[in-house]
């Protein structure tokens, strides 16, 4: 049971090998293209100032064999100085504060995060891009308004934020994780990322994603996998890899990752922070760039990933209600962002699911489920056991609706470069080889959806509930690759319900979090549960941070920050800050 | 240049005889269908209560020959009591308020607009259903609540709301123009038509659309087609064509209608009153039976029309905001309605489309934007010449989004009773008959769309434009089956932008409307625009209203209708009530 069984092998061999994935790889093409990934990569080693550079005791590999905790090992080493350990544990509104107060200049806030940022890249390999001396003299900007002006630019002045890659950057190569894109220069800024330059937010790196971006993990061919901060033997999740170990291990006070799948909530989760997946088009997504340009179905939103539910709540309200994407991106509601207070515990029903009926929780997570129960009944929330209905269904038909193209745009953006597929890759474009849907099908497709999402509106509804609690996916962090199933997080994006993917507190303990006997006498649903379940094993996943999600109804993405601030802050008493 | 072309021959001949329509019609079968729709029109003569009936001067034939304007008609002879007339002469606001001072009781207001839409109905053939047997007895009831609680049951107590067809009434036939759904009994209300019963709305007719509903007129294999109130030779518009009628006729306070292409605002304008295309998703269409389910690239949606603006902000504000419309349809946007005060005209800028470029307005259109344009200046707002950019990929983008799926859903419901084709049937056909779009194909139309709403969207910003006036259709009200261009309307159903049809008060006056002898000089940009100017002959369109659009930013729907007041009520002092 608690046995490793290698992914290449049994279950999935034929699946991953199958003949299907013809016009894609090209070794010949492909070698045109390694002399631009290795200036890419020179480039980002470049991007290390000397003065950050970190004196690994031994090689990163034994490190990893040993499971090392790189947030304690900073902590435990000094790796910063006092003052950058104060600066980068404070809250992004903390920071705003202080530099407004004069306590310290965006240069000084600026160059802690940097230097924090960039020891969280050396030790998991969290940048495409980093570019400190650019972010410095925008700081140095900062300041000079500040001093001039006698106020500050805007709510985010001086906060360091940290951008998935794949988010265009003015004047910077964006391939969203395809080598057939190295060329591509975004002509200007995505919109969010306008808007949160325009409000004072600083920037100094770009972060790893997965090739295609449809994993739950960070393979592509331009970079090592990304890790989780807490374990390096275990993977960062996907597919803001980068997002999540850079914001977890305190290199950017805000991070924005997007998420069609599970892409943020995966990496706060498995990395150790918060993340939000707000309801489709509260934030804009233009200027980004993706396989997914016109598949509106299911899209993919962008989402703040933070070290506190305040700062979440913060991001969302400024770029919202001072940045107006509407102005830019008419695909963006012109919905403010409402003032919410904290719920009081004792109103609220929250509906809990246990397992989703697909693949059961490996042990630490059903611990975290049990204690965060066990906490908020003490409170006074009135908690009902659900059993998710037609989860099936809800699963495959956001998979149908992904690939429904027949990865017509994947392959095309693949094939650009021939580039070797990661296995993570072959995976997701099983769902689209052999899809052959007429329009007439996809509008069914959407019926089916808008079906399923209204069965769970009226649940929610006819039984007052609040909110939904769940694993944001059947284990802690899995170790790199290890990661199949999408369904505990895909559920919301089919369902398109605001979902924070918060952390409990709690760290995988390998004596603790074991399989029970009546656990290894279970009969397993499908390959899938088996594969995800054998790849837990206890003793591999040494302080793999706990976390869960919590979804709200549709748009009310303010009630799920606010009920966020109750549970995380007021209940569960979680503190990601030193 | 002023001679009528038969539509039948020259031009079109090719076009609507081509060999194309194929699989769709079938006598035999259809043979079978035909006991059903006798049965079916007898239910609507014997829905016509013997008080009620008109007592024509001469054959209804040659009163459509004179060109009778039925309203006029309706007052010279008297053929309503004083009362009935006050009555049915007052706005919702005012029936509501009037039933809460125990000045009418929910019955006497029933039974006023009862006649008075029966009569609408002998004139115009607006109804499919009438039953006012049951209206009668639900207004009883709210009169019993009324005495019972001493209190009115919600804003629209009392207030007969008439209702197009295609939306779901529970426990009637829902067939939405076509002849195979005549067996289709709806389970429940719609959600919209629930929402307006619980707040109090009183119905008893259900009124007439077109085959497929996707004409700018009436036809169907249910009934005659429905007529202009003020001028019965001259269509009522479509697809909402008796909800234009039963409105501007005054036979119902508040008519929903459903707009994809231009279906409220061309009944709305043609037949005489207002109408209201919100954006979508602001009021729910779950329960509408159409072809469309799962097309939501250009969505259609439910809107209000009614003889005062004051009348639409109060429905649009109540079934939102009382109706809370996201509770039973997870579609709906959770967008309250806001309050927001009528406009200064002098803090305002408004962008005038004189002609689109696609086809140019008959001479009682450009009237009428002269007109109104000369008295929004004198009122102070700024006026900027608009040319809308990009109109033809506009109108094509958004019919190969309606017609994506091949025709195939259209196709499956028309031949499951072989009816016979209407003109404007084959004419709605020929988008789709050729099309054999991969899903990829439909992702790029999408961004196509994105493409053109942000630069719409992009000029309003940039030169803070806040409303686009244009005309709603290049005509007034047309002969039956003489409505082809959609451009005028359907642009902003691409774009989604809130817009609203809006009488200016004005009439075609034949002495006045004709072509000057530099409109014979004119050389024609294409076909569609030859056929649709010589269409107009002023000696035609005698009494015909002259009606405008209004549109604003998406989802400001409430800031269209604010303004909507300010021009209608207070520059132009419009008053649709005698």
């Amino acid at each position: 049971m608690t046995d490793h069984i290698p992914i290449e092998d049994a279950l999935f061999e034929s699946l991953l090998t199958k003949e299907t994935f013809q016009g894609y790889e090209d070794p010949e093409k492909f070698k045109q293209y390694i002399p631009k990934i290795e200036q890419y990569k020179k480039a980002l080693e470049d991007g290390i100032l000397e003065e950050y550079k970190v004196d690994f005791p031994k090689p990163i590999e034994e490190l990893v064999d040993e499971q090392l905790d790189a947030v304690e090992y900073l902590y435990k080493h000094k790796l910063l100085t006092p003052e950058e350990f104060e600066i980068t544990d404070s809250t992004a509104t903390e920071i705003v504060k202080n530099i407004g107060d004069g306590k310290w200049t965006a240069v000084q806030v600026f160059k802690a995060f940097a230097h924090r940022g960039t020891i969280a890249h050396q030790f998991t390999n969290c940048a495409h891009q980093l570019f400190v001396d650019e972010g410095l003299k925008h700081a140095q900007k900062l300041d000079e308004y500040q001093k001039k002006n006698g106020k500050l630019i805007g709510p985010l002045h001086g906060v360091p934020i940290s951008l998935k890659e794949q988010s265009g950057y003015k004047g910077k190569i964006t391939h969203a994780g395809y080598v057939g894109l190295i060329d591509n220069i975004a002509p200007k800024h995505s919109v969010t990322t306008q808007i949160l330059s325009d409000l004072g937010a600083v920037f100094y790196i770009r972060t790893t994603q997965p090739q295609t971006l449809m994993h739950l993990c960070s393979g592509n061919n331009f970079s090592e996998k990304t890790k989780c901060p807490f374990n390096i033997a275990l993977s960062s999740g996907g597919s803001s890899s980068g997002e999540g170990a850079v914001v977890s291990f305190g290199g950017s006070a805000i991070g924005i990752g997007s998420d069609i799948g599970g892409s943020v909530r995966s990496p706060a989760a498995f990395s150790g922070c918060h993340g939000l997946r707000p309801t489709t088009r509260r934030l804009s997504t233009l200027g980004g760039v993706s396989s997914g340009a016109g598949q509106e179905s299911v899209p993919s939103v962008f989402g703040p990933l933070a070290r506190s539910i305040g700062d979440i709540e913060h991001m969302m309200k400024v770029t919202i209600n001072e940045g107006h994407p509407w102005d830019y991106d008419n695909w963006s509601l012109y919905m403010p962002w409402r003032e919410v207070s904290k719920p009081v515990a004792k109103d609220l029903t929250i509906a809990v699911i246990r397992d989703n009926g697909l693949v059961r929780p490996s042990p630490p997570i059903r611990r975290g489920v049990d204690t965060v129960v066990k906490k908020l009944k003490e409170a006074g929330v009135n908690i009902i056991e659900f059993n998710p209905p037609n989860i099936e269904l809800a699963i495959k038909t956001a998979v149908q609706l992904f690939a429904s193209d027949g990865n017509e745009k994947q392959r095309e953006l693949l094939a650009k470069s021939g580039e070797p597929l990661q296995m993570l890759t072959k995976w997701g474009l099983n769902y689209g080889e052999e899809v052959n849907y007429t329009i007439q099908d996809h509008r069914k497709l959407n019926a089916t959806r808008d079906a399923l999402r209204n069965e769970y509106n009226d649940y929610m509804v006819q039984n007052k509930v609040d909110f939904i609690l769940s694993p944001a996916y059947n284990n802690v962090a899995p170790r790199p690759t290890e990661a199949y199933n999408w369904s505990y997080t895909t559920l919301f994006n089919l369902l398109d319900l605001p979902t924070l993917a918060f952390q409990t507190g709690l760290k995988q303990d390998p004596e603790v979090d074991v399989w029970t006997e009546e656990d290894m006498r279970y009969e397993y649903r499908s390959k899938i549960e088996e594969l995800e379940n054998m790849n837990y094993n206890p003793e591999k996943f040494k302080h793999a941070p706990i976390a869960l999600q919590l979804s709200g109804r549709r748009y009310r993405d303010e009630e799920v920050v606010a009920a966020g601030k109750l549970i995380v802050d007021d209940i569960l008493k979680v503190n990601l800050f030193h």
